[in-house]
């Protein structure tokens, strides 16, 4: 018999178990409706195949050997003039090319964490970073966000008491401010400002994770936490899952140059793939990203519009605040509904939503047990109005049954 | 200014920074030959234009979305198949696909590794592992090879003299069994029969790092560790960079089922690209693999007998077991020559080799200051000549200085 839990490896590998007992994803089965996952919808996947014959065939020397460590230095340059472009100014040596986002915040969580470190996490919070941060063995400090975004009063206070207290400072505080996941809250130019003059004062560091950034849909965009970043104190985390297609692996960070310079030393990994990273050069070269920009907004608002019309007409009881953009809505149903049963009875009934409980850091903390998160960026017209039926359904049945234990 | 030295972040950069100091890459100028690097040749980089219009067409929705985490089903399954051809038998769900081997390490470390924790590597060791291995603030247990690879008898005599004095069991020993980088050493099946059996009885794990194992030029192909593991022990590490390409960036690592499905949890990265794993099913179903290792194994092994006739010619000082494999010579120069200063001269001439020293993990301890690895992968004819002609010269000079040093 194959005994893994030898006494060497036996600590190890129980707490690894338990810090990822919670990202284990559903498995949904064909017929089932998915408004749980953040992939993109299949009518706005653009046509790489020009973009990918010429990295084949001009630059094959180039694509199929190791790439540089940090990026081709075509694609750092090209992600320093989208990000001028959007008010945010780096250098090329402060950017860096990552495997995905989740890649880079794990290269951040490499550099600056060690075990028992405290971080800053909202409440709720994306919910895949929590594993990534927990496989670190990090302590969570959440702090709460209204509709303004994280509170910024509240967190300096928070770190007021536990440096009374005489617990460790956190490392950085971890955010998505544009369209956050899962709220859909954007956090305003002032708290940004707030949080980057804290950053400085008390020495943490700042993660901006902002994939959803471009999928605005209305209303004007915000400055970036990164151009408000006197202090060298942000790192910028980006993807091109959102601007092209997530299958393209590839994402970004930038942040000061000498701790970039050190994240590079530590992405062990060959480079990033020069193949997928000439394709990208190639299609922002074209001039193809912003016509394709234009093409999610107009797709993803449309599907918004239509999740938030079926959800008022079939589930009048769920209250939310309808986003400018991003990919989900955050349902918040009445009070004693429990929203993890109600997820539970719609995967049964064929549509797959997320319950909240997923996006709270803590497991020792309470948090609201009556919220879910239904993503709207990949679902058809028909599928929406399908799914959300069957939802209201679920919530129908579980609500019965509350309110039936309540009375009796 | 900015002080990133703040309390908080101060321990982990320094220990971070020092771990990774060795792993800097020389930049060579634009006119040196490099010796370096494990690039491929550029004359035997495949034509995949057909494969990734395939990939981008056909097959769009699944290449441009998030793949499944553990890699696409049809891609574990074509390696389950090449594995079982090369006589290691492993199910599909053993098998997770990776960003590149070195992502496979990582991940492997990732599971198994506490700080402090020890592990073992040869003396030399794989060098791009070693600051990897060092980032997880491990012990490293050195052991020694000869002419039939890793010394298992040292290394149980090893492992008894820390037993006995209460220090603790490594976690793993890794190991490049075939064509060992850098020595160019192929473990013998009966020293992989003892590894393995050692492994069960002391309940360590074995990281069979592979990468070079088709890459054979003549003799007889050795059994993997992997096919002779009767106690769930080995983690076997493969990659498609020595296969197809490097720039497709697609690695493997097959283990017991319930670590490979912990690991599958910790990959926390979106899946791997979709994209360049569909391109490797296709280039494998089309039965191209065959001919193109065919295609690899010719060149090479042209390139291996003209660098070691040139050495041969050029520098008759430097001892070498020529390798059946792989991609590199492990040079050894008379006692009493600094190889460090010989690179460093050579890099002044024009040709970048590695000096033996970055290929030791421990830096407490004393090693050979004499040897050299020479990589004959990428070079051309002509720049084998010129390159092997440069470092002679440059071996000249720094054995008349120790020589003239040795006499004043």
């Amino acid at each position: 018999v194959t005994d893994h839990a030898s006494p060497a490896a036996q600590p190890t590998l129980a707490r690894r178990a338990a810090g990822l007992a919670s990202s284990l994803p559903a498995s949904p089965d064909a017929r089932s409706i998915a408004f749980d996952s953040g992939h993109a919808f299949p009518g706005v996947l653009p046509d790489l195949t020009r973009e990918c014959v010429v990295a084949l065939t001009t630059c094959r020397p180039e694509t199929l050997q190791y790439a540089p460590r940090p990026g081709l230095a075509d694609l750092r340059a090209e992600i320093v003039r989208f990000m001028a472009s959007d008010g945010t100014s780096v250098a090329p040596e402060q950017v860096l090319v990552t495997n995905g986002a989740k890649h880079a915040i794990e290269l951040i969580c490499r550099l600056l964490l060690d075990e028992g470190d405290a971080i800053v996490v909202t409440t709720p919070t994306y919910f895949t970073a929590i594993p990534i941060f927990r496989s670190f063995g990090v302590e969570f400090v959440e702090v709460p966000q209204d509709q303004h975004g994280l509170d910024v009063a509240h967190l300096r206070e928070t770190l007021a008491d536990r440096a009374k207290a005489g617990r460790r400072a956190p490392k950085f505080v971890y955010n998505v401010p544009d369209f956050h996941n899962p709220t859909g809250v954007t956090m305003s130019e002032a708290r940004r400002r707030e949080l980057v003059e804290l950053a400085g004062e008390l020495g943490f560091f700042v993660i901006e994770d902002s994939p959803y950034r471009k999928v605005r849909f209305e209303g004007v965009s915000v400055p970036s936490v990164a151009s408000l970043d006197g202090n060298a104190r942000v790192f910028h985390v980006g993807t091109f899952s959102k601007l092209m297609a997530p299958g393209l692996r590839v994402g970004w960070v930038t942040g000061p140059a000498d701790l970039i310079a050190r994240m590079i030393q530590l992405k062990s990994d060959g480079g990033s793939c020069p193949l997928t990273q000439r394709v990208i050069v190639e299609f922002l070269r074209a001039g193809r990203l912003p016509a394709h920009i234009a093409q999610v907004q107009v797709t993803y608002r449309a599907n918004r519009d239509a999740m938030v019309a079926a959800l008022g007409e079939e589930m009048p009881d769920a209250r939310m605040d309808v986003p400018q953009g991003g990919y989900y809505l955050w349902l918040t149903l009445p009070e004693g509904v429990d929203a993890t049963e109600v997820a539970r009875v719609a995967g049964e009934r064929g549509v797959i939503v997320l319950p909240g409980s997923r996006f709270f850091a803590r497991s020792d903390a309470p948090h609201p047990g009556n919220h879910l998160r239904v993503a709207y960026s990949h679902a058809t017209s028909d599928e929406i109005t399908e799914g959300v039926h069957r939802l209201a359904a679920a919530y129908r049945t579980v609500a019965a049954g509350a309110r039936a234990a309540s009375v009796s």
